[in-house]
């Protein structure tokens, strides 16, 4: 039952082990695309309202989060701003906004929150983390294979145990509807039916195929194409002869090729039937799947006319999507998540002591360790002690009056409960040994 | 002149340099925190309107960014979200939410973008970041120089050349009003008034001291005390034997001597004139002033009531905020900025080297440098190295003909322009060491 407490409807609060995990994994897949070359890009968290509009279809608009007017407006119930919808448009205003600024070709990631009034539900955001990479200004083939192994590598050192990597091309999927005769008005709608073949039984396909105008003979020879087992020898054999066909291949290829050394041969597969919802790829494509998860971790491909219809430059383009969301459940959890809160607990046995105990732990610090001095009310040793124990530390400090005549500190080891008198002045020595 | 193209009015675009600087110095405050046993927290960018709306006063409220309502709501004009504001009404709703969950004390951070629609101008920003630490739970003034110290230390971590620290208490500025006989109701405004001490002639605050209701006289002596060259010495002697103003000194006292070792005496000194202009403090109060920067760089104090009034559970907090959009232009820039985009910049010589080229990169990146091949349409030697300049790139990797038939790679030395025939196997381990 929701509370007036929790956050609102779609949306989560991220406790310190939440933080950590989903840090670390963002700071893993940083590492990998910095090393590839492609830089960070930040944009606010709103766009004005003209920017996003119009952008995302009839349905996507009324997803889009509204941003009232202020002031003297707000009575005029008009919205002027709206949250960011993804990554994509505000790109596509970065490359209009400082053109020659940006390097060429421009390789930018970014990872950061996007916004949509979806309905919630399992796995559901309306706030969540999408993570693009992007290359603008690039026509070479390099580009998608360098966008597809930073994204295979990210995913890689993720320690994603089990994944695979579908590819195809727009044109192997145009010379497919060239080869078996599709009448280019049906071309799209075929090729959304098509994309049902993972879900539908190879029937259902061919009625709705049916449905849109192909003919019968048609329908069922593509759909028997498509799911043969020996699917890729046969598109192969249909294509090779026809222009738009052999050059898809040729894209396929070239890419299998580039990413040979990267990429294990298991674990990438030219796929004819992958044709990705989105009609404005216009060469590689490709999606990454894992086991038992519905749907795809990530995708990619090229996008050579998308940036100037959302409002940028004319430039040719490519990129990849890691689904983080739903990759995070998926990854082995982190060492982070055991380590406790501190390295060392250091007990406040009487106010008279607490200067001594302030300066322990900034020893403790300077030392490198995660150190807090108790903070509570309790001047009992047995209550500090389960303090530091919850906090998973692995020293605990005690400073007391036996300890402030011989100048030395006890040093509780918290996994053994073995207590060392250690004098104050070699405090830091000997924390950097115990901890090394 | 704005264009169509900048982001919002008030927002920024943040390109790679300015990123790395920014994540730069975040990354250095959030492993200061984390070694004083602070954890992250991250609520969601909106709150349901109700959680924020009243909390910031009226003017306070006027500057939310509400957001409309959807579907078949939003016709109606009315928000129901709104970007949050600052971090503590969210922290205030997870202490509520989450209660018995959080540790006790429940130390957090938080660094993360708030949403203010201010009026835009020099350094003022509608989309900032705030960096926030806090203490629920814990009423001891350890809590409160836990608090100071972490934010100085985090300060001096970022390598910021000089800064101080004005100490002050609430009880401190309660005893001067008991003791110079200022009326109970007019306390709050008086208060208000000095805080203009470093603003104003003293001429002036003792005029506008007097409209507000308090007897020429008692205000001449307030100012003359505050502003005497010995103004800590009159304080002192007049509060010793006042209970509230006894109370302040010894709280002031402690947080002097609990942080002496971490902060050097001649960086933080109690300063009686210290106001803070938010009237929920309850106990110590500081902030960090740097020289030629007009008003602090941070803040913090002990603030027991608030996290109730915010919709929070009653409990003890204390807390600091860094200043981080001031702080950032202080800083001496990072090394990140001139270290250029790539370390391997590989070439490619014609197509039919691209699947080598493609290899070499992946063979420097996995030595740990940072790669990328050439993506643009040129053939030619000369406009492929100045690419390589321009990334900044220590080593150009050529690969055609000649190097092909030889089994080796052209490794140039892009600072000294030298060349060296290197094996292709050994790649790795010469750029390994070249690195080193």
């Amino acid at each position: 039952m929701p509370t007036q407490f929790d956050p609102p409807s779609g949306t989560r609060d991220f406790l310190a082990a939440d933080v950590e995990q989903r840090e670390e994994a963002f700071a893993v897949i940083r590492s990998v695309f910095t090393r590839y070359g492609f830089e960070p890009l930040q944009t606010p968290a709103f766009e004005r309202l003209s920017v996003l509009l119009g952008k995302y279809g009839e349905d996507g608009d009324k997803l889009v989060f509204k941003i009232l007017r202020r002031g003297e407006h707000e009575a005029s119930g008009e919205a002027d701003l709206a949250l960011r919808y993804d990554l994509t448009v505000p790109l596509a205003r970065v490359a209009a906004a400082y053109g020659s600024q940006l390097p060429t070709p421009y390789k930018r990631y970014a990872i950061a929150p996007v916004w949509r009034a979806d309905r919630p539900g399992q796995g559901r955001f309306r706030e969540f983390v999408q993570c693009d990479l992007d290359t603008l200004g690039s026509p070479s083939v390099l580009a998608d294979a360098e966008a597809l192994c930073a994204q295979h590598d990210a995913l890689a050192a993720l320690g994603l145990p089990e994944f695979s990597i579908q590819l195809n091309s727009r044109r192997v999927l145009s010379g497919l509807l060239e080869a078996f005769a599709v009448p280019e008005a049906l071309g799209a709608g075929v090729l959304i039916t098509l994309d049902k073949l993972d879900k539908l039984a190879p029937g259902d396909v061919i009625s709705e195929l049916e449905g849109r105008g192909l003919a019968q003979d048609a329908a069922a020879k593509l759909v028997a194409v498509m799911t043969a087992p020996d699917a890729v020898d046969q598109v192969r054999a249909a294509l090779k002869t026809r222009e738009q066909g052999a050059a898809g291949l040729d894209e396929v290829d070239s890419v299998l090729s580039l990413v040979a050394l990267q990429i294990p041969p298991g674990r990438i597969a030219f796929t004819p039937r992958l044709v990705r919802g989105l009609s404005y790829y216009t060469g590689p494509i490709w999606e990454v799947v894992a086991p038992g998860v519905p749907g795809s971790i990530g995708s990619g491909g090229r996008y050579d006319h998308l940036i100037k219809q959302l409002g940028g430059p004319d430039t040719p383009a490519t990129g990849s999507s890691l689904g983080v969301e739903r990759i995070l459940p998926l990854l082995p959890r982190s060492g982070a998540a055991e380590r406790g809160r501190l390295d060392v607990a250091v007990t406040v046995m009487a106010e008279e002591f607490a200067r001594q105990a302030f300066d322990m732990a900034a020893t403790a610090r300077a030392a490198g360790l995660r150190s807090s001095i108790y903070l509570g009310e309790s001047a009992k040793l047995g209550r500090q002690l389960r303090w530091a124990s919850v906090q998973g530390a692995r020293w605990c400090l005690i400073y007391g009056s036996a300890e402030d005549e011989a100048g030395t500190v006890t040093v509780r080891d918290m996994h053994s409960g073995e207590q060392t008198a250690v004098p104050v002045g070699e405090l830091g020595d000997y924390l950097t040994r115990a901890a090394g």
